[in-house]
């Protein structure tokens, strides 16, 4: 059995990895656009920040490894059109232009995403597509691991820093830039950074970032880029709302859109999200055809409702379940909840589950609450606080999520909610989970249980 | 309304004070044999670690708040019999030995548990009951705040120190008594040190004290005290398999027995764990009177068994829904879980749910895996390594426990576990948990995920 698999970085690196070691017999390609296969990209910011300093620690599995395992690695070749009724592939190389035809038995599409770039970028780019095209000297994505590479070295010449967008990877970058001395301007549409949190939390990671940034960084909210015009020796920048700026360099962080034109034009059926839509066993609408990772659409299993939310985490989850059916198992993969965590210097950020914003546009009548408390006894000298957001449905009292923010230990309760949600656990439930309790740990009512006493009776009250 | 609390440590002033809240006209008492109320038994190691200075950082409520909330506080009475037919109770003071009658509306029994004391030092006791009775000079018990300001003093003024037990509180000592250069001996009957782990996973404990304790530390397993002779200046300890030596002094952490002789006599039943028998509203047998804390039985949620585990955080939430049920309302205490943590040094211990041995006890067909992963990506320069135990049942699949240990975040792993067993999770559905993921916090894939995995494989060969 030949199998193709069209990316390699997380779904498609563990595809290949996983049925290789099923099916020890098969004949296993991967084709790349990138040099690299199997990397870490959510490490990225913390190389450039300088957390370790050798970029080769970001591979997962290396080149070699993959081919010692007899999976043939074909890095920098393009796959530019899928024939499923040969079942056959096109092949560019990058560096050559030539060109070439390549059969499948199955073919696992794990094209990933790519950076959704401005169009006050894409005026000053040279035409190519990315990843091979190469951006104006001072303007940079971050989405492989050339872009890491290369946005580290432009960060080292830079005094100023313009960050446009504040997502994850936004704010990731401001905390390795400000361990780098750097100064940076951030400019965010919405009124406060991670719109993918409720207001009432974001406000507060924002207030945070501006209290703790050792007064290098600028937060420009509700305003974006207009232009950018280039000078001999630093970028002009100048916004909707007519804010002028000079910087030495810009870092494209709008967030990233799913890689499927191929996909689509081979007749592969898209979702209602814009990504692949494929089924719990990652199999596209035509035979013989899987995908995972990033380019495809997930289901939300609270709201049942499909989605996009391209992490690392799933597309390596998702990748296992290809994986095995190819391999002739059985395996499903039920979805995601939205969960997600990150860390800006100090603080803690973690989300499960549905906004409350979210829960409202999809139709729930929400209750919710947010209370601070300490994460572990007072008296102990590592004290720090937690504030937790607890959101759930009044009619049927199932919880819907929940955001989690401090210097504390933030993401343990937003995972322990997470199980829960999977099973559509109610307010009530949630005040009788046993959790671990001693004095280095929590307090002897953990926030969680003292959010969900409150929410508790707030339901009710509401009635 | 008249409500009278035998009891002032967690549940019982978790009660006064959420009564008085909920009725604010009611008068409520506290009886305590104690000179404090209101404090955090738990934080006693770290006091006297030195982790925090002034032992009032343990108190939670002080004597005046709760005076000045209309609460009546009566330390150092001894309560020595409940008259159920008349409501009233027979109250001692320890100090003068008067006595008085007080009538009661509601009464709850929060006697909580006092430690196990073995014949050998019995031997050498005032003959006075716990905790009025003076042990002689150099043996301690732990329970009360008197005991830790106590135990504190003595170990400033030892420079060798026995332990008696290998349970919480004696592995918490030992952390303290490190810190602060005390040479110490450690007997545990059993084979290893924390027998309500497994033992695969408490020998691992086992092993990483004996590394990490600055050559202070000896652990005798497998034997136990026979005598204690007192001399003028220390004590000379012969074990039952004939080790003799000398010690500055003992702490006796054989464990606690629940406190339950008034309640007995009086004919509040008991249940066949020897704690007292309440329903989940935290009534006894008796109308009018409840019991709550470390005194009561509890039920095991994912046995249904009942068990008797005294833990400061349940003292807490059955003090909460005792006064709910006091105060008119309705409110259910569900059980226990086996949810217990504990810190020794850099290694976070925690287990939730069953261990494996006791599943078997309980007659379930086992399936389980041991694996250690990191805690974090590898390439972040604070990973640690977790080791993790999940136990399943073979026939239904559904998980039945976790123990984690680590110096990496072990508890969080657990505590994401128990909510699941609330819910009577599978090891399936345990790998589709979406759970957050960032390269400070996590691998891309959890070792829950991983486990989980594994054990879903191991289940399925074993058909």
């Amino acid at each position: 059995m030949k199998i193709i698999i069209i990316g390699g970085v997380a779904a498609g690196a563990k595809t290949a990895a996983k049925t290789k070691r099923s099916l020890p017999d098969s004949e296993i390609h991967i084709y790349t656009k990138d040099h690299y296969v199997s990397y870490s990209a959510c490490g990225m910011p913390y190389y450039i920040a300088g957390d370790f300093q050798d970029w080769k620690q970001l591979i997962v599995r290396s080149r070699s490894e993959f081919e010692k395992n007899g999976i043939n690695i074909h890095t920098r070749k393009k796959v530019t059109k899928i024939i499923p009724s040969e079942k056959k592939i096109l092949i560019e190389d990058i560096d050559t232009k030539e060109t070439e035809y390549q059969e499948y038995d199955k073919l696992v599409i794990a094209t990933g995403a790519e950076p959704v770039i401005p169009e006050y970028v894409n005026e000053l780019k040279t035409g190519k597509n990315y990843p091979e095209k190469i951006y104006p000297n001072k303007i940079y994505p971050l989405r492989t691991l050339d872009d890491g590479i290369r946005l580290k070295q432009g960060m080292m010449n830079s005094k100023h820093i313009t960050i446009i967008g504040g997502g994850y990877i936004a704010i990731e970058l401001v905390e390795g830039f400000v361990k780098n001395n750097k100064k940076i301007t951030l400019i965010e549409r919405s009124q406060f950074v991670l719109s993918m949190l409720d207001e009432d939390i974001s406000a507060l990671v924002q207030d945070y970032m501006a209290e703790h940034s050792d007064n290098l960084l600028k937060i420009i909210n509700n305003d974006t880029v207009k232009t950018i015009d280039e000078d001999d020796k630093a970028l002009k920048i100048t916004t909707e709302k007519g804010e002028v700026f000079s910087t030495d360099m810009v870092v494209v962080a709008l967030g990233v859109k799913p890689v499927v034109d191929i996909a689509s034009e081979a007749g592969i059926e898209l979702g209602k999200t814009g990504a692949i839509k494929v089924n719990s066993r990652m199999e596209t609408n035509i035979k013989d055809i899987y995908a995972c990772g990033d380019c495809v659409e997930k289901i939300n299993m609270i709201s049942n409702n499909p989605v996009w939310v391209p992490l690392g985490s799933t597309a390596n989850k998702e990748g296992r379940v290809c994986a095995i059916n190819i391999s002739g198992g059985v395996e499903d993969f039920e979805g995601v909840m939205g969960s997600a965590v990150l860390r800006y210097r100090d603080l803690n950020i973690s989300r499960t589950g549905l906004t409350e914003k979210d829960a409202i546009k999809l139709g729930y009548d929400t209750a919710s609450v947010i209370i601070t408390k300490r994460d572990k006894a007072g008296y102990m000298p590592e004290v720090k606080n937690i504030t937790l957001k607890l959101i759930a449905d009044k009619r049927s009292h199932r919880l819907l999520g929940a955001q989690a923010i401090g210097c504390g230990d933030a993401d343990k309760r937003v995972n322990t909610v997470s199980i829960g949600l999977l099973r559509g656990i109610t307010v009530e439930e949630l005040i009788d989970v046993d959790l671990t309790y001693s004095p280095p740990f929590s307090t002897s009512i953990d926030i969680l249980i003292s959010a969900a006493q409150i929410l508790k009776t707030k339901i009710n009250q509401s009635f």
